[in-house]
């Protein structure tokens, strides 16, 4: 007999929220307040690269564990220089680092959420911390029980200690949780660790020339094309 | 100027879930179950009593940090042979360990919760461990924006710790957190690391004779008769 699901775990930053949009739209009300002119999605795509890579230092143990506010203003710093910006106030580099507190669901991620809510227990598995994770849930109306990942668990995805963590602290056999994300890797290691998974396609979460995770690229539990639908395919 | 109230961060067992009820009722049907006779609420206060003595060896880092399912569980093994039920199946006690998550709120709980999460953020800030208090809240109707306390901060109340932290993952200063609990001595403490302090009086926590906690022994920023109580004072 096959173990009920009684939990979702869910990525985040792509999976339920456009983080390029939000992120935009912020640089791009920033530069026209100090009259720079910036390629404000490039700038975004380019912030966001940095991302992996300060989290692999901490992942590798190569520096202790630290919170994506922190990453995310050093990566900022690091940009800035490129795009004009570096010499703008403390304030507005504080404001627009907190940006990804502020980043909007895509059209289906609330009501998708609500509907998926009433089953299963839904818990963030997302690299935010946990001020950016409950302040974005704030602002897009995302009704978690409980925010784990990152912070709570002390390690950044994909090490297996990061899933392995968030299943306990549910009291849950790895079995009965799923992961819900846009991204293949994710689920990769997801199951590895005994979990069930789930790919929701957000073929714009890089734009419109996106190219990577068009498709899941294995037999994932579910497929779905947003959470509306994945709701229905788990009968809620 | 004052700082704005951003987060509430509840106190869980007593301020927001009648545990001695709760866990009465369960006691109560698992005796029978045996064909044994109990004082339910009196082996119901017993447990609790154990409660405060395990985390104080925690506290005292006499002993690491363990989560209160597994403190709950040594302290009933501790006291079921008092009430005539030392040789239940092993599944049972494990039933009644987990009678902690299935505590139902107070008759203003779910509502109250419901009206002040829509101008705070709502924490809870409780010894319990994440899935205690997620359990907990899908049974109880518990509108939680986020689980911290115990499991999270790594510290059991009343260390300062435990408060310093919540208030640091939410990324706010203490002013901007309440602490809300039906206990003078949380609020104390809270206070003393900085935050504003609300007590609600649950006269009947310990039954009809409490004689604690009946009256706030403090000037405490709000003093409330029930959480629709505070949300009407706090304009919610």
């Amino acid at each position: 007999m096959t173990t009920p699901i009684r939990a979702l775990l869910f990525d985040v930053f792509g999976t339920v929220v456009d983080w390029r949009t939000s992120v935009s739209g912020e640089i791009e009300a920033l530069a026209r307040s100090y009259g720079v002119e910036v390629d404000a999605p490039a700038m975004a795509d380019v912030w966001r690269a940095e991302y992996q890579p300060a989290m692999e230092e901490i992942r590798q143990e190569k520096r202790p564990f630290e919170i994506l506010d922190i990453l995310h203003r050093e990566n900022l710093e690091r940009i800035l220089p490129r795009f004009g910006l570096a010499e703008i106030y403390e304030e507005d580099k504080e404001k627009l680092n907190l940006c990804w507190h502020r980043l909007q669901g895509w059209s289906d991620s609330s009501e998708g959420l609500k509907a998926l809510k009433r089953r299963f227990i839904l818990a963030t598995q997302s690299n935010g911390n946990i001020a950016l994770i409950v302040n974005m849930a704030k602002g897009a109306d995302l009704a978690w029980d409980v925010v784990l990942g990152a912070e709570v668990t002390g390690y950044y995805k994909p090490r297996p200690e990061a899933y392995d963590k968030a299943c306990a602290q549910l009291n849950l056999p790895s079995e009965a949780c799923m992961m819900v994300a846009a991204h293949n890797d994710d689920l990769v290691a997801a199951r590895q660790q005994g979990m069930r998974t789930a790919f929701v396609c957000r073929p714009k979460e890089h734009g419109p020339n996106q190219k990577t995770d068009m498709e899941p690229t294995s037999n994932w539990d579910y497929v779905a094309s947003s959470f509306t639908d994945l709701a229905s395919q788990l009968k809620c």
